[in-house]
């Protein structure tokens, strides 16, 4: 298998990391994840790694890529699933995944993701309204 | 890896199979399933084949298997994002997927579930309609 499925769930991209990863496996999901945020225009990534029993450095830094790539294109990604040992070897080798956000399930994910798209919306929203403030006096 | 994972999506199952099945990899998809099913009383099952570029008639089988499982215990499946070549693949193995609901995407998945669920669950208010007339007249 050459790539790992992304599935549209809304607003959201989902994937399931159930195989090693490899080089080409890698940079194809990264390839196909950043065009998929812009086709559909997705405001979030969940990561699904229950079925991982081990992380090594190559996976983690993939995470961390696949995280910072998708911020650039206005996505949040949730990893979700982590494993008890996945977490240790993570920590222990140092990668302890700055900027990502972690859930326990794909629901919690979920909840996260629309939670912080609300309230960007709605920051956005405010700065909008701070902005008009003087074009309104003028009126 | 030994069990595929399966995510929970509010009423509904989600599998994505990534990988070649095995024997002992499909019984355990179908424990794992089954006890989900019963454990968080999910409403339909999602199976999402996109991964597959090749069938054969062992997974066909066990695609229904799953669905007549899930049937019994009150759940839907729907297969989905299958490829054109799996669909010859398939047909001509002779497995034509009786009762086996298929979709696109897994978000027309998740449609078609949704409606179903919404068309029994109506039904059967209906039916309980119909059976508590005499009883009405009665009073």
């Amino acid at each position: 298998m050459e790539h790992i499925p992304i599935l549209r769930m809304g607003d959201f991209l989902l994937i399931t990391v159930q195989v090693d990863m490899h080089d080409r496996l890698a940079l194809n999901l990264q390839e196909d994840l950043t065009e998929r945020i812009i086709t559909y225009g997705s405001r979030g990534v969940l990561i699904d790694i229950s079925a991982l029993d081990v992380v090594d450095s190559f996976i983690g830094r993939m995470l961390g890529n696949i995280a910072s790539m998708s911020r650039i294109l206005d996505a949040q990604t949730v990893v979700t699933g982590m494993r008890p040992a996945v977490a240790i070897t993570l920590v222990e080798l140092g990668l302890s995944l700055p900027g990502i956000r972690t859930a326990l399930t794909v629901e919690r994910g979920m909840e996260i993701l629309r939670r912080e798209i609300d309230a960007s919306s709605f920051a956005v929203v405010e700065e909008d309204d701070q902005g008009e403030e003087p074009h309104d006096a003028n009126v």
